[in-house]
């Protein structure tokens, strides 16, 4: 018996989440972008257990089962041509998930993320209903634990932890936020402080911004849980680009979203100062969403290797901070066998007539215009102008 | 029996190439930058076989086996302390790629690159005969074609195209090179003349440089090799990076190799534009090397569906021009499901404080001095002018 | 007798201010950077009065005597080497700021800025002498209005608003601020607050920050005053520098500061921009401070024109818009001449090897250490470090 | 008598020469972009005498007058609804360029530049005519000598040098154009041959380039007329504005021509890289055209004063490599008191959406059709590609 989420934890270790499944899939031709929905877990389990397995060879000590917007409700909102149900693909993706945890020392999280139901309004019983089904699969596969991620709005999460802790497995919320908070404007602090009460034991946020923003939310949370005298856990899985230029959406409205992503891609330095930071903030689940691939999560690990005392079995094939250049013919390429080169090292792009910073893309909608967007009828500015003034005549 | 690479070429069909193992596989956990060695071959067949298939779901026609640097006096030389010989990795390397090949309709190719005993001075027989011990596999293993590639010098290349020829398959002959020619100075025109003369029946570029960079260098050659009166057909797999700021030597000598190249990596709209300009500068072996990824590979078959006449496997989860978000909640994110939205984008790196450009570094090292940079001894910009000193006094 | 400062903005005109001189005139050879002081108004008349007059020409209604730094504490502490007094500068100053006012119907306004006294924790009354000798110049010359200007601790300005108050004279008081206030962190609303109730009729910023930063700031003015339920004219006179990355420090701790400063210098069109901006949050005094040129100010009245009902006289010499280009060889060219154009440029700046963001250079000094920055004992970072020390044995 | 152009070459010594009066005043409020034709020479003499007095205080040794298109056709051509008469304006811009010359050791230039006539394809004696016209002023008027500069055209250039040759002054002569040599594609070399032939006892070029490409084109004159076995001197004046990214007409063609160049713009710093430049490749006679203010003039002659053994007037108000700011309160901003920092400086634009490099504007425009562009009908892409279908048709 391998110790529990919590019993790592509580004992102050760090541990390490994976990297993003739908984004490293897509580029090798398993997940459609658009749908980014998980039938890749029937369809190709080769290449679901091989990523896995890089994660866990990088270090990850979380397999999350790749069931990402797996709910029904999503699958058939998505254009589900293939006809599998959700429990098909989520016992699958726990079958690959537990596998593969199996060769190392990891654990299963199964996860569940926000629900078109939420978004269209449906009733809070509706939208449990939802969750239950996919904990259903999580129950009977014995995941070691649950993840609530990817929430826009902290009420949607509450709901699904409320489901999660009927089952009895320790539970971690997260949701894809920004320092300037949920959808409805609620803050950081607020909402991990709710997510607490519900009985998240873990809290924290993935997706949607770059590694030092979510650090930023994650600390607002932190204060906010200390303030109202309560304790948690804190996580952190921040996307693996750099989106300064980011509104309260996140990526998403970036112009580059998601086919352009590629110049705002973290190096494997960046990951270091990601990882301290993180460390330094108290946060001690430290992983990655969309972008990260397996060299990502190696350095992290890499950094975190004096707190964890051990590296990841694929620093077999690393040389630590560049060190594997120590035998290039070039001595200036040797030079670069060092921690303060890379340390240093401010990139360029090779893109001289692309800009440094994008002007998020909203078309200046406001808030609460959730169910009209929902409609689909609008594919120009200026048919969702239309749109929004018919629906202010009724 | 599937048609060979002359039959068409011969046939006028494009035929697509596969991308980089050792920098993909590099990210996966499984091959050290700085010895760049494919022992994976051996030890992580899974890992390798993999990237095989989603090449080949991409639309890859060529399965190059992944033997680059598996040379014996490469392995020795870059401190191969697992003891496999160059002969099982080769082996293995076969054998993974004809399995996956035999999943679809590719063919396998064999490859040898530049030996450290040509630059070190090796006899031309002796580096010959290097050359021979890989092909001996290669014939043993049936392989399609071979393939000298990544040379940086024609001579050398020339050698292992003679050798080649001994064994009566099909040779293209493709080097490192950029429009200023090898590094001895002989311009891509004359390159190309000098393979063709030594029987290679396929000559063209790989490496070192952006895709751009690569078509003009193999459009330089095809200039050289008609004006000589000769015939050939030509290759292209460049790097997936934007390198518009290299000397000579390619991305070897940018201060971001190999470590913070990220800003630099090529979008899949990218590829479209390269595709279609090796298209029509008259290439026809077109495909990728480091920092190609499978989706960099679907965008060049899907840029040329039309000349090809199918969409490779790996477009049924790829909607054509971001067709993939015509679906999304938000209108403005469905407003990029558009072919002139991607084509005409300028993306962000994200990174404000990073130039667009850099100073390639190569310390004002003279031609000539390659046995000097052999010895290793010197780590710093002073060593390497003691060095140099001390040698004109001898 | 043309209507005075209050008469003017009470009945709700537009007043444009004038541009920066002394970055002006140190492009120009008049004035040396490091001191910048004005012994210029004494020793070139010909160049001072020259740029007064452009400045007029483009639209300027205030004339402010070149008399920055111009306080006897400040000239000494520069190194004044010519032996000139205070007063002598301030009278040549006013004599030439009035001939040029008198040649439209601009008003004269007489300036004090913040003193080595103030810095080197002199008492109130030492420093309050200071402005008093350079205010019975102004009163001598029977300036028209004056303004406290260039204070980085609303304490001093409070100092110079009640000295000025004693001469009848209407009284603007500018800090050189952005939104996180002052150097004893006293926020932008409150130091407005404290300067409308020492008896400032007009309040705003000046220098230090870019366009957008400095009306922001002044925004937030605005809103501690009226929420104070006081009322008062506002006023901005920015630089002409992009300063997106500046700290609380503003430009002097960007590592550019004050000779690389040229890829931030604004556009006409930026100005524009700039303008409306100001305009529509209820600022009525619009100019410039450091980098302005008088292209610059021309940009403000042309922009304002609709407003102010008349164009200004450089406007002879401009066409709007653009339209100049109109009879251009080159229709590319021909076609720049329309607003939408200019109004969406994103002007390159053909440095592919520099970055567009800069990290303020500030060596991480903490806030109270005025003092001993003050003893110039320090030109590397280990000595401030060995000072700080030896400072706090003490 | 002080020595003429050619004593002061002969001799080895380096000429200063001025900077661009038409973007100076443009911006002063004294000239008309688009037009940029010199009436203020009659209108505003006080401002022309100003910026010459400041050139001639930065180290200019020659004072050109300032008559860019001040020929006859020209003015009428370019609206010039003053009805000032060429010979009006030449007369008062040589007594303006006199006086201030008298004020110090500096020469007298008198300027013909490249004329409609040529351009709408007038005879040679008609273009000649034109030329002769604004040389009788500059001979009664007894200039120095005499320059043709800003030609695209060498031919043109040729004439107007020899209508020169007949008035037995010094003739100069500088061409805008870059590596690839004028507009009808005549190289560098050949360009420079062809002027030394007609008489230039200077040849060179000028605008159009920022320094480094100006200063490589004059090394291919040079080396074209050495190669001929001709004798000549150099001369440099170059645009103020990095333009990299430009195509062989020019900055011209940039999109941020001309109101959008302000990211451009070099510094000092960058002034003392171009003048030991231009020094070592030979080139004696060093000065600016558009963009260059007095600093940067007083940049050249710094950087050239061991070489001339003596600092300009203006160097009164400047610390040599940034010493001004020796005395500054801040330690950090007193670090940068010293030349390694200015010279390694990668200055930022501030402007993180804006680019590095722009793509050059000339809607894909073949050379010859000179006569169409003439005609001014088109303002559109679309009306310029309607013109050129007719005019195929005929």
């Amino acid at each position: 018996m391998i110790p529990g989420i919590l019993e790592r934890l509580n004992a102050g270790e760090v541990v390490i989440g994976d990297g993003g499944f739908v984004f490293a899939l897509e580029k090798r031709g398993y997940v459609k972008a658009g749908p980014w929905t998980p039938e890749a877990a029937v369809q190709y389990p080769d290449a679901v257990r091989q990523l896995h397995r890089e994660f866990l060879r990088a270090g990850s000590n979380v397999m999350q089962t790749f069931t990402f917007y797996a709910s029904d409700d999503k699958l058939e909102n998505r254009g589900n041509n293939l006809k599998l149900t959700g429990a098909q693909i989520n016992e699958a993706a726990c079958d690959l998930a537990r596998e593969v945890a199996n060769e190392g020392d990891a654990l299963v999280a199964g996860g569940v993320s926000q629900t078109p139901s939420y978004l269209s309004c449906k009733s809070k019983a509706d939208v449990k209903a939802i969750f239950r089904k996919q904990l259903d699969v999580f129950i009977k596969k014995n995941v070691d634990f649950l993840i609530a991620e990817y929430f826009e709005h902290v009420e949607e999460a509450v709901w699904a932890v409320e489901v999660m802790k009927e089952t009895g497995k320790p539970v971690a919320a997260s949701l894809c936020i920004g320092p300037k908070g949920d959808m409805h404007g609620v803050s950081p602090g607020e909402c991990a402080v709710r997510l607490v009460k519900a009985g998240a034991q873990i809290v924290g946020v993935n997706c949607h911004f770059d590694p030092m923003t979510c650090v930023e939310t994650v600390k607002q949370m932190k204060e906010g849980v200390v303030k109202a005298g309560l304790k948690a856990h804190y996580m952190v899985q921040p996307l693996a680009y750099h989106t300064p230029d980011c509104n309260c959406q996140g990526f998403i409205d970036l112009p580059e979203f998601p086919f352009g992503l590629e110049p705002r891609i973290l190096t494997r330095w960046d990951m270091h100062k990601y990882a301290r930071e993180a460390y330094n903030a108290g946060i001690r689940f430290i992983g990655g969403c969309c972008g990260f691939e397996a060299y990502h999560i190696r350095a992290i690990a890499e950094e975190l290797a004096p707190e964890r005392g051990l590296l990841p079995s694929a620093s077999e094939k690393h040389g630590s901070w560049g060190a594997g250049l120590e035998m290039h013919t070039k001595p200036w390429v040797r030079a670069r066998a060092r921690r303060d080169y890379w340390e240093n090292l401010k990139p360029a792009s090779g893109r001289p007539q692309c800009p440094s910073m994008s002007v998020p893309d909203s078309w200046g909608v406001t808030k609460g215009h959730a169910d009209l967007m929902q409609q689909k009828e609008a594919t120009t500015k200026e048919e969702l102008e239309q749109l929004f003034d018919k629906s202010k005549t009724h």
